[in-house]
């Protein structure tokens, strides 16, 4: 199955983005008018303008990201990454957050849409 | 949040229903024209008559279920759950299979969307 190759893929890319902070190859990901909800119920991201601001403004933080893949699987034409989320500052102590990602691709295996599903009960501080 | 414990306690009955084997209360749990698709990427089984019809096939199996909840979220109208299904036989050797659903709910908390995220690589066999 090529295709579920290809969006495991782009799974792993998503989070490898992340993790090496290159906010280019991660940004590549998504088709033009993707939308993108962080957490589920607040208003999208629309756009690949609006995803880069997202981005930016999680980024102002003086924060590395560490995310840990604990399962990527491929339905179709979407994806679900179960995962676990670690920020912390420069030699600090830092936040754990486990994150369910479900995202939409198109036939060009991009992401046209990313919904992030967690809560407050998700979070956790870690030494 | 009244609404969150509302369908928090929804996404439990959800799977106290497969752990009890209570059609009758599970079924209570959809909208009328509510859809399920399980896997993602399948043809959906849309309205209340398809998703009896779907538990009715499950349950064709001489098999008994153990749903394990490890996680459960919800983000606006929509809740996610993360579990493991347990599917054994009288006394026998069972499969293990590791979930995620997601939810949609209307205003009156019933389900009018449910997709089940798993493919090939999450599902074990257990002694």
């Amino acid at each position: 199955m090529a295709n579920e190759e290809k969006l495991k893929a782009q799974l792993a890319a998503y989070l490898e983005g992340w993790k090496t902070n290159d906010k280019v190859h991660w940004l590549e990901l998504f088709a033009e008018d993707a939308k993108l909800e962080d957490p589920v119920g607040t208003p999208a991201h629309a756009g690949k303008e609006a995803i880069a601001a997202f981005w930016d403004l999680v980024h102002q933080m003086p924060m590395n990201f560490f995310p840990e893949m604990q399962r990527a699987v491929v339905c179709g034409n979407e994806g679900m990454l179960l995962f676990r989320m670690v920020t912390r500052p420069e030699g600090g102590p830092g936040i754990a957050m486990d994150i369910v990602d479900i995202f939409t691709f198109n036939d060009d295996g991009l992401i046209t849409k990313l919904k992030a599903y967690w809560d407050s009960g998700c979070s956790n501080m870690i030494p």
